[in-house]
Protein backbone atom coordinates (compact mmCIF):
# COMPACT_ATOMS: atom_id res chain seq x y z
CA UNK A 1 0.00 0.00 0.00
CA UNK A 2 3.00 2.36 0.60
CA UNK A 3 4.47 2.46 -2.75
CA UNK A 4 4.97 6.26 -2.31
CA UNK A 5 6.70 6.54 0.82
CA UNK A 6 9.37 4.21 0.05
CA UNK A 7 10.42 7.17 -2.73
CA UNK A 8 10.37 9.55 0.05
CA UNK A 9 13.75 10.46 -0.40
CA UNK A 10 14.07 10.70 -3.73
CA UNK A 11 10.94 13.19 -3.48
CA UNK A 12 10.99 16.29 -4.95
CA UNK A 13 7.73 19.00 -6.24
CA UNK A 14 7.87 20.11 -9.69
CA UNK A 15 10.84 18.65 -11.88
CA UNK A 16 13.37 21.54 -11.91
CA UNK A 17 12.50 22.02 -15.96
CA UNK A 18 9.21 22.48 -15.10
CA UNK A 19 9.16 25.47 -12.50
CA UNK A 20 7.83 28.37 -13.35
CA UNK A 21 9.66 31.94 -13.93
CA UNK A 22 8.14 33.43 -10.78
CA UNK A 23 9.51 37.13 -11.41
CA UNK A 24 9.07 39.39 -14.49
CA UNK A 25 4.98 38.72 -14.71
CA UNK A 26 2.86 40.90 -13.35
CA UNK A 27 -0.25 39.08 -12.52
CA UNK A 28 -3.45 40.28 -10.69
CA UNK A 29 -3.69 39.60 -6.64
CA UNK A 30 -6.32 36.81 -6.88
CA UNK A 31 -4.33 34.78 -9.51
CA UNK A 32 -1.04 35.00 -7.43
CA UNK A 33 -2.29 33.74 -4.62
CA UNK A 34 -4.04 30.40 -6.91
CA UNK A 35 -0.88 29.88 -7.87
CA UNK A 36 0.93 30.40 -4.67
CA UNK A 37 -1.87 27.80 -3.39
CA UNK A 38 -0.90 25.41 -5.96
CA UNK A 39 2.50 25.85 -6.17
CA UNK A 40 2.19 24.21 -2.35
CA UNK A 41 -0.34 21.96 -2.68
CA UNK A 42 2.15 19.91 -5.05
CA UNK A 43 4.42 20.38 -2.83
CA UNK A 44 2.07 18.36 -0.01
CA UNK A 45 0.77 16.48 -2.03
CA UNK A 46 4.18 15.27 -3.54
CA UNK A 47 5.20 14.21 0.13
CA UNK A 48 2.01 12.82 1.55
CA UNK A 49 0.01 11.14 -1.26
CA UNK A 50 -3.90 12.76 -2.60
CA UNK A 51 -5.43 10.72 -0.28
CA UNK A 52 -3.51 11.90 2.83
CA UNK A 53 -2.85 15.65 2.46
CA UNK A 54 -5.30 17.33 4.23
CA UNK A 55 -6.69 21.33 3.16
CA UNK A 56 -5.03 22.36 6.19
CA UNK A 57 -1.81 21.78 5.81
CA UNK A 58 -2.23 22.64 1.98
CA UNK A 59 -3.07 25.96 3.63
CA UNK A 60 0.15 26.02 5.81
CA UNK A 61 2.01 25.18 3.56
CA UNK A 62 0.79 28.14 1.23
CA UNK A 63 0.71 30.49 3.89
CA UNK A 64 -2.98 31.34 3.84
CA UNK A 65 -5.54 31.50 5.58
CA UNK A 66 -7.73 28.38 5.18
CA UNK A 67 -11.02 30.70 4.76
CA UNK A 68 -8.69 32.13 1.79
CA UNK A 69 -7.59 28.19 0.66
CA UNK A 70 -11.47 27.81 0.61
CA UNK A 71 -12.35 30.96 -1.67
CA UNK A 72 -10.40 29.64 -4.16
CA UNK A 73 -11.12 25.78 -4.17
CA UNK A 74 -14.61 24.89 -2.55
CA UNK A 75 -13.60 21.39 -1.86
CA UNK A 76 -10.12 19.07 -1.95
CA UNK A 77 -11.78 17.24 -5.23
CA UNK A 78 -11.85 21.22 -6.83
CA UNK A 79 -8.59 21.51 -5.61
CA UNK A 80 -6.86 18.67 -6.73
CA UNK A 81 -8.55 19.10 -10.40
CA UNK A 82 -7.12 22.64 -10.42
CA UNK A 83 -3.71 20.78 -9.79
CA UNK A 84 -4.12 18.11 -12.07
CA UNK A 85 -5.17 20.86 -14.92
CA UNK A 86 -2.39 23.34 -14.10
CA UNK A 87 0.23 20.61 -14.57
CA UNK A 88 -1.00 18.93 -17.81
CA UNK A 89 -1.26 22.48 -19.18
CA UNK A 90 2.13 23.27 -18.22
CA UNK A 91 3.58 20.19 -18.83
CA UNK A 92 1.96 19.43 -22.70
CA UNK A 93 2.52 23.14 -23.57
CA UNK A 94 6.04 23.03 -23.08
CA UNK A 95 6.54 19.86 -23.91
CA UNK A 96 4.91 20.06 -27.36
CA UNK A 97 6.98 23.39 -27.86
CA UNK A 98 10.22 21.34 -27.56
CA UNK A 99 9.29 19.61 -30.57
CA UNK A 100 7.43 21.95 -32.53
CA UNK A 101 9.61 22.25 -35.11
CA UNK A 102 9.72 18.57 -36.13
CA UNK A 103 7.49 16.93 -38.92
CA UNK A 104 7.98 13.38 -39.18
CA UNK A 105 4.79 12.18 -36.88
CA UNK A 106 7.14 9.16 -35.89
CA UNK A 107 9.85 11.15 -34.64
CA UNK A 108 7.27 13.70 -32.49
CA UNK A 109 5.48 10.62 -31.25
CA UNK A 110 9.21 9.46 -29.88
CA UNK A 111 10.45 13.10 -28.50
CA UNK A 112 6.99 12.57 -26.48
CA UNK A 113 6.77 9.70 -25.09
CA UNK A 114 10.72 9.56 -24.11
CA UNK A 115 9.91 13.28 -22.49
CA UNK A 116 7.10 12.44 -20.06
CA UNK A 117 9.45 8.81 -19.14
CA UNK A 118 12.35 11.59 -18.46
CA UNK A 119 10.46 13.51 -16.44
CA UNK A 120 9.09 10.63 -14.50
CA UNK A 121 12.80 9.95 -13.72
CA UNK A 122 14.07 13.48 -12.90
CA UNK A 123 11.21 13.94 -10.41
CA UNK A 124 9.98 10.46 -9.21
CA UNK A 125 7.65 11.88 -6.33
CA UNK A 126 5.68 14.16 -8.68
CA UNK A 127 5.67 11.24 -11.12
CA UNK A 128 3.50 9.03 -9.07
CA UNK A 129 1.24 12.39 -7.85
CA UNK A 130 0.55 13.07 -11.69
CA UNK A 131 -0.06 9.31 -12.28
CA UNK A 132 -2.48 9.37 -9.09
CA UNK A 133 -4.03 12.40 -9.88
CA UNK A 134 -4.49 11.77 -13.26
CA UNK A 135 -6.43 8.55 -13.15
CA UNK A 136 -9.12 10.23 -11.09
CA UNK A 137 -9.46 13.51 -12.90
CA UNK A 138 -10.91 12.91 -16.84
CA UNK A 139 -9.88 16.34 -17.92
CA UNK A 140 -6.49 15.71 -17.27
CA UNK A 141 -6.25 12.62 -19.01
CA UNK A 142 -7.95 14.10 -22.07
CA UNK A 143 -5.47 16.74 -22.11
CA UNK A 144 -2.41 15.12 -21.34
CA UNK A 145 -3.43 12.38 -24.53
CA UNK A 146 -4.61 15.35 -26.60
CA UNK A 147 -1.16 16.01 -28.67
CA UNK A 148 -0.43 12.13 -28.42
CA UNK A 149 -3.54 11.60 -30.13
CA UNK A 150 -2.89 14.72 -32.94
CA UNK A 151 0.57 13.01 -33.64
CA UNK A 152 -1.53 9.63 -33.90
CA UNK A 153 -3.76 10.70 -36.39
CA UNK A 154 -0.70 12.72 -38.20
CA UNK A 155 1.62 9.64 -38.49
CA UNK A 156 -2.01 8.04 -40.46
CA UNK A 157 -1.94 10.45 -43.30
CA UNK A 158 1.47 10.41 -43.33
CA UNK A 159 1.21 6.63 -43.95
CA UNK A 160 4.51 6.37 -41.05
CA UNK A 161 1.47 4.51 -39.13
CA UNK A 162 -0.81 0.97 -39.94
CA UNK A 163 -2.99 0.40 -36.84
CA UNK A 164 -5.67 -1.88 -36.24
CA UNK A 165 -7.93 0.60 -34.35
CA UNK A 166 -7.34 4.24 -33.06
CA UNK A 167 -8.55 3.83 -30.04
CA UNK A 168 -6.48 0.94 -29.25
CA UNK A 169 -3.66 2.40 -30.70
CA UNK A 170 -4.46 5.40 -27.72
CA UNK A 171 -4.70 2.91 -25.35
CA UNK A 172 -1.02 1.78 -25.90
CA UNK A 173 0.03 4.70 -25.97
CA UNK A 174 -1.18 6.38 -22.74
CA UNK A 175 -1.12 2.77 -20.94
CA UNK A 176 2.58 1.97 -22.63
CA UNK A 177 3.87 5.69 -21.15
CA UNK A 178 2.18 5.43 -18.09
CA UNK A 179 3.10 2.60 -16.83
CA UNK A 180 7.17 3.12 -18.17
CA UNK A 181 7.02 6.24 -15.76
CA UNK A 182 5.65 4.31 -13.01
CA UNK A 183 8.50 1.74 -13.43
CA UNK A 184 11.12 4.68 -13.47
CA UNK A 185 9.58 6.47 -10.67
CA UNK A 186 9.78 3.25 -8.53
CA UNK A 187 13.45 2.86 -9.81
CA UNK A 188 12.18 -0.85 -11.24
CA UNK A 189 13.49 0.13 -15.19
CA UNK A 190 16.98 -0.55 -16.48
CA UNK A 191 19.01 2.22 -17.87
CA UNK A 192 17.35 3.80 -21.46
CA UNK A 193 14.32 2.62 -20.90
CA UNK A 194 12.46 5.78 -22.47
CA UNK A 195 14.45 5.13 -25.70
CA UNK A 196 13.48 0.62 -25.68
CA UNK A 197 9.79 1.97 -24.67
CA UNK A 198 9.42 4.60 -27.56
CA UNK A 199 10.61 2.19 -29.82
CA UNK A 200 8.35 -0.70 -28.66
CA UNK A 201 4.83 2.20 -29.12
CA UNK A 202 6.20 2.51 -32.62
CA UNK A 203 6.00 -1.11 -33.22
CA UNK A 204 2.92 -1.13 -32.04
CA UNK A 205 1.67 1.75 -33.87
CA UNK A 206 3.00 -0.61 -37.15
CA UNK A 207 6.70 0.65 -37.87
CA UNK A 208 9.61 -2.01 -38.69
CA UNK A 209 11.44 -2.81 -35.40
CA UNK A 210 14.87 -1.41 -36.93
CA UNK A 211 13.48 2.63 -38.05
CA UNK A 212 10.96 2.23 -34.62
CA UNK A 213 14.47 1.88 -32.33
CA UNK A 214 16.60 3.93 -34.92
CA UNK A 215 14.15 7.06 -34.54
CA UNK A 216 13.88 6.14 -30.70
CA UNK A 217 17.31 6.56 -30.34
CA UNK A 218 17.97 10.19 -31.78
CA UNK A 219 19.15 12.78 -29.82
CA UNK A 220 16.01 14.69 -27.80
CA UNK A 221 15.92 18.00 -28.91
CA UNK A 222 16.47 20.79 -26.14
CA UNK A 223 13.54 21.39 -23.25
CA UNK A 224 14.69 24.36 -21.81
CA UNK A 225 14.35 25.84 -18.42
CA UNK A 226 11.39 27.64 -17.82
CA UNK A 227 12.46 31.55 -17.69
CA UNK B 1 -12.73 13.09 -9.59
CA UNK B 2 -15.82 11.58 -9.85
CA UNK B 3 -15.27 8.66 -12.42
CA UNK B 4 -16.67 5.90 -10.40
CA UNK B 5 -19.57 7.42 -9.42
CA UNK B 6 -21.11 7.74 -12.98
CA UNK B 7 -21.20 4.13 -13.09
CA UNK B 8 -22.48 3.52 -10.29
CA UNK B 9 -25.26 1.97 -12.37
CA UNK B 10 -23.27 -0.36 -14.15
CA UNK B 11 -21.82 -1.70 -10.74
CA UNK B 12 -21.25 -4.77 -9.54
CA UNK B 13 -19.38 -6.83 -7.45
CA UNK B 14 -17.41 -9.73 -8.83
CA UNK B 15 -17.65 -10.62 -12.42
CA UNK B 16 -20.39 -13.66 -12.39
CA UNK B 17 -17.41 -15.98 -14.22
CA UNK B 18 -15.51 -15.46 -11.44
CA UNK B 19 -17.95 -15.98 -8.34
CA UNK B 20 -16.60 -18.46 -5.90
CA UNK B 21 -18.43 -21.78 -5.31
CA UNK B 22 -19.97 -21.34 -1.76
CA UNK B 23 -21.39 -24.32 -1.31
CA UNK B 24 -19.68 -28.46 -1.25
CA UNK B 25 -16.29 -27.32 0.29
CA UNK B 26 -15.75 -27.73 3.80
CA UNK B 27 -13.27 -24.56 5.29
CA UNK B 28 -12.40 -24.11 8.94
CA UNK B 29 -14.41 -21.46 10.42
CA UNK B 30 -11.44 -18.90 10.46
CA UNK B 31 -10.84 -19.43 6.93
CA UNK B 32 -14.78 -19.07 6.24
CA UNK B 33 -14.75 -15.35 8.08
CA UNK B 34 -12.51 -14.34 6.20
CA UNK B 35 -13.69 -15.22 2.90
CA UNK B 36 -16.68 -13.82 4.49
CA UNK B 37 -15.12 -10.73 4.91
CA UNK B 38 -13.21 -10.36 1.73
CA UNK B 39 -16.61 -11.06 0.28
CA UNK B 40 -18.46 -8.13 1.63
CA UNK B 41 -15.49 -5.86 0.96
CA UNK B 42 -15.45 -6.16 -2.59
CA UNK B 43 -18.76 -5.22 -2.67
CA UNK B 44 -18.33 -2.30 -0.30
CA UNK B 45 -14.76 -1.13 -2.12
CA UNK B 46 -16.85 -1.32 -5.72
CA UNK B 47 -19.31 0.91 -4.60
CA UNK B 48 -17.97 3.36 -2.52
CA UNK B 49 -13.98 2.93 -3.73
CA UNK B 50 -11.02 2.26 -1.73
CA UNK B 51 -10.59 5.95 -0.67
CA UNK B 52 -14.09 6.25 1.15
CA UNK B 53 -15.22 2.95 2.04
CA UNK B 54 -14.47 2.21 5.93
CA UNK B 55 -13.50 -0.39 8.25
CA UNK B 56 -17.28 0.14 10.06
CA UNK B 57 -19.02 -0.17 6.70
CA UNK B 58 -17.16 -3.15 5.23
CA UNK B 59 -18.02 -4.72 9.35
CA UNK B 60 -21.49 -4.03 8.62
CA UNK B 61 -21.66 -5.61 5.35
CA UNK B 62 -19.56 -8.66 6.76
CA UNK B 63 -22.54 -9.18 9.19
CA UNK B 64 -19.56 -9.83 11.68
CA UNK B 65 -17.95 -7.16 14.57
CA UNK B 66 -15.34 -4.36 13.95
CA UNK B 67 -13.49 -6.55 16.52
CA UNK B 68 -14.05 -9.10 14.05
CA UNK B 69 -12.90 -7.35 11.26
CA UNK B 70 -9.51 -6.52 12.99
CA UNK B 71 -8.93 -9.55 14.28
CA UNK B 72 -8.56 -10.42 10.45
CA UNK B 73 -7.02 -7.35 9.03
CA UNK B 74 -4.95 -5.55 11.56
CA UNK B 75 -5.79 -2.00 9.08
CA UNK B 76 -7.63 -1.19 5.90
CA UNK B 77 -3.71 -1.20 4.16
CA UNK B 78 -3.81 -5.28 5.38
CA UNK B 79 -7.51 -5.48 3.99
CA UNK B 80 -6.82 -3.90 0.87
CA UNK B 81 -4.18 -6.00 0.74
CA UNK B 82 -5.88 -9.32 1.08
CA UNK B 83 -8.24 -8.63 -0.84
CA UNK B 84 -6.24 -7.53 -3.69
CA UNK B 85 -4.42 -10.87 -3.65
CA UNK B 86 -7.44 -12.96 -3.20
CA UNK B 87 -8.98 -11.73 -6.25
CA UNK B 88 -5.46 -11.53 -7.96
CA UNK B 89 -5.13 -15.34 -6.88
CA UNK B 90 -8.61 -16.30 -8.34
CA UNK B 91 -8.22 -14.45 -11.02
CA UNK B 92 -4.78 -15.24 -12.20
CA UNK B 93 -5.80 -19.27 -11.75
CA UNK B 94 -8.86 -19.20 -14.01
CA UNK B 95 -7.46 -17.09 -16.58
CA UNK B 96 -4.34 -19.07 -17.14
CA UNK B 97 -6.43 -22.92 -16.33
CA UNK B 98 -8.44 -21.58 -19.09
CA UNK B 99 -5.83 -21.91 -22.18
CA UNK B 100 -3.63 -24.09 -20.39
CA UNK B 101 -3.91 -25.99 -23.37
CA UNK B 102 -2.51 -23.46 -26.10
CA UNK B 103 1.06 -24.14 -26.78
CA UNK B 104 1.81 -21.25 -29.08
CA UNK B 105 2.49 -18.21 -26.70
CA UNK B 106 1.64 -15.46 -29.00
CA UNK B 107 -2.05 -17.20 -29.00
CA UNK B 108 -1.47 -17.32 -25.06
CA UNK B 109 -0.18 -13.64 -25.14
CA UNK B 110 -3.77 -12.83 -26.94
CA UNK B 111 -6.22 -15.11 -25.10
CA UNK B 112 -4.94 -13.79 -21.42
CA UNK B 113 -5.37 -9.86 -22.82
CA UNK B 114 -8.68 -10.06 -24.19
CA UNK B 115 -9.71 -12.06 -21.22
CA UNK B 116 -8.93 -9.19 -18.80
CA UNK B 117 -10.65 -6.72 -21.22
CA UNK B 118 -13.88 -9.47 -21.32
CA UNK B 119 -13.61 -8.70 -17.34
CA UNK B 120 -13.99 -5.54 -17.60
CA UNK B 121 -16.94 -5.17 -19.93
CA UNK B 122 -18.99 -7.96 -17.50
CA UNK B 123 -18.35 -5.96 -14.18
CA UNK B 124 -16.85 -2.38 -14.66
CA UNK B 125 -16.95 -1.22 -10.67
CA UNK B 126 -15.06 -4.31 -9.97
CA UNK B 127 -12.51 -3.87 -13.01
CA UNK B 128 -12.20 0.01 -11.78
CA UNK B 129 -11.42 -1.36 -8.01
CA UNK B 130 -8.98 -4.01 -9.19
CA UNK B 131 -7.09 -0.91 -11.18
CA UNK B 132 -7.15 1.09 -8.03
CA UNK B 133 -6.20 -1.20 -6.02
CA UNK B 134 -3.45 -2.72 -8.02
CA UNK B 135 -1.78 0.55 -8.46
CA UNK B 136 -1.33 0.78 -4.86
CA UNK B 137 -0.53 -3.07 -4.01
CA UNK B 138 2.78 -4.04 -5.75
CA UNK B 139 2.77 -7.76 -4.93
CA UNK B 140 -0.86 -7.51 -6.70
CA UNK B 141 0.59 -6.04 -9.58
CA UNK B 142 3.61 -8.61 -9.18
CA UNK B 143 1.39 -11.64 -9.28
CA UNK B 144 -0.88 -10.01 -12.39
CA UNK B 145 1.97 -9.47 -14.22
CA UNK B 146 3.66 -12.83 -13.44
CA UNK B 147 1.82 -15.12 -16.66
CA UNK B 148 2.40 -12.35 -19.02
CA UNK B 149 6.00 -12.19 -18.34
CA UNK B 150 6.31 -16.18 -18.71
CA UNK B 151 4.42 -16.04 -21.69
CA UNK B 152 6.39 -13.12 -23.11
CA UNK B 153 9.41 -15.22 -22.50
CA UNK B 154 8.50 -18.43 -24.10
CA UNK B 155 7.27 -15.99 -27.18
CA UNK B 156 10.96 -14.94 -26.98
CA UNK B 157 12.17 -19.04 -27.24
CA UNK B 158 9.69 -19.77 -29.71
CA UNK B 159 10.71 -17.05 -31.79
CA UNK B 160 7.46 -15.58 -31.76
CA UNK B 161 8.20 -12.19 -30.50
CA UNK B 162 11.26 -9.60 -30.93
CA UNK B 163 11.45 -7.45 -28.46
CA UNK B 164 13.70 -4.01 -27.43
CA UNK B 165 13.58 -5.09 -24.38
CA UNK B 166 12.14 -7.74 -21.64
CA UNK B 167 11.24 -4.39 -19.29
CA UNK B 168 9.46 -2.33 -21.80
CA UNK B 169 7.51 -5.32 -23.05
CA UNK B 170 6.50 -5.64 -20.22
CA UNK B 171 5.35 -2.22 -19.61
CA UNK B 172 3.74 -2.13 -23.08
CA UNK B 173 1.63 -5.42 -22.13
CA UNK B 174 0.44 -4.12 -18.90
CA UNK B 175 0.38 -0.53 -19.29
CA UNK B 176 -1.99 -1.09 -22.58
CA UNK B 177 -4.41 -3.58 -21.02
CA UNK B 178 -5.05 -1.67 -17.83
CA UNK B 179 -5.32 1.26 -20.36
CA UNK B 180 -8.05 -0.72 -22.34
CA UNK B 181 -9.71 -2.39 -19.01
CA UNK B 182 -10.03 1.46 -17.81
CA UNK B 183 -11.37 2.31 -21.51
CA UNK B 184 -14.41 -0.50 -21.25
CA UNK B 185 -14.75 -0.31 -18.12
CA UNK B 186 -16.05 3.88 -18.52
CA UNK B 187 -17.88 2.99 -21.27
CA UNK B 188 -15.37 4.79 -23.74
CA UNK B 189 -14.22 2.45 -25.92
CA UNK B 190 -16.20 0.96 -29.52
CA UNK B 191 -17.10 -2.35 -30.03
CA UNK B 192 -14.30 -5.72 -30.18
CA UNK B 193 -12.15 -3.57 -28.25
CA UNK B 194 -10.50 -6.67 -27.39
CA UNK B 195 -9.80 -7.85 -30.27
CA UNK B 196 -8.11 -4.65 -31.42
CA UNK B 197 -5.80 -4.06 -28.71
CA UNK B 198 -4.38 -7.62 -28.40
CA UNK B 199 -3.57 -7.31 -31.82
CA UNK B 200 -1.55 -3.95 -31.03
CA UNK B 201 0.16 -5.85 -28.54
CA UNK B 202 1.20 -8.11 -30.73
CA UNK B 203 2.51 -5.74 -32.86
CA UNK B 204 4.59 -3.93 -30.23
CA UNK B 205 6.05 -7.90 -29.35
CA UNK B 206 7.27 -7.93 -33.36
CA UNK B 207 4.77 -9.64 -35.23
CA UNK B 208 3.24 -8.81 -38.30
CA UNK B 209 0.66 -6.66 -38.46
CA UNK B 210 -1.85 -9.92 -40.58
CA UNK B 211 -0.74 -12.32 -38.32
CA UNK B 212 -1.10 -10.42 -35.36
CA UNK B 213 -4.82 -9.62 -35.96
CA UNK B 214 -5.67 -13.01 -37.13
CA UNK B 215 -4.14 -13.94 -34.13
CA UNK B 216 -6.37 -11.93 -32.17
CA UNK B 217 -9.58 -13.01 -34.31
CA UNK B 218 -9.68 -16.48 -33.12
CA UNK B 219 -12.68 -17.46 -30.73
CA UNK B 220 -11.36 -17.58 -27.10
CA UNK B 221 -11.28 -20.74 -25.24
CA UNK B 222 -14.45 -21.13 -23.27
CA UNK B 223 -14.02 -19.50 -19.74
CA UNK B 224 -16.15 -22.21 -17.43
CA UNK B 225 -17.96 -20.33 -14.62
CA UNK B 226 -16.46 -21.61 -10.85
CA UNK B 227 -18.63 -24.43 -10.10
Amino acid sequence: MDSQSKNVNRLSALPPALAEAAAGRRLAKRERTRRQVIAAAIGVLTQRGSALATMQEIAAAADVAPATLYNHFRTKDDLLQGVALHVAETLCRRIAESYAHVRDAAERMAIGNRRYIWLAEQSPGWALLVLDIGLAVPPLAQRVTQDARADLRLGLKQKRFRVASEAAAMDLISGTVSQAMRSVALGLAPARHDVAVAATVLRGLGMAADEALALARRPLPEFPAAG
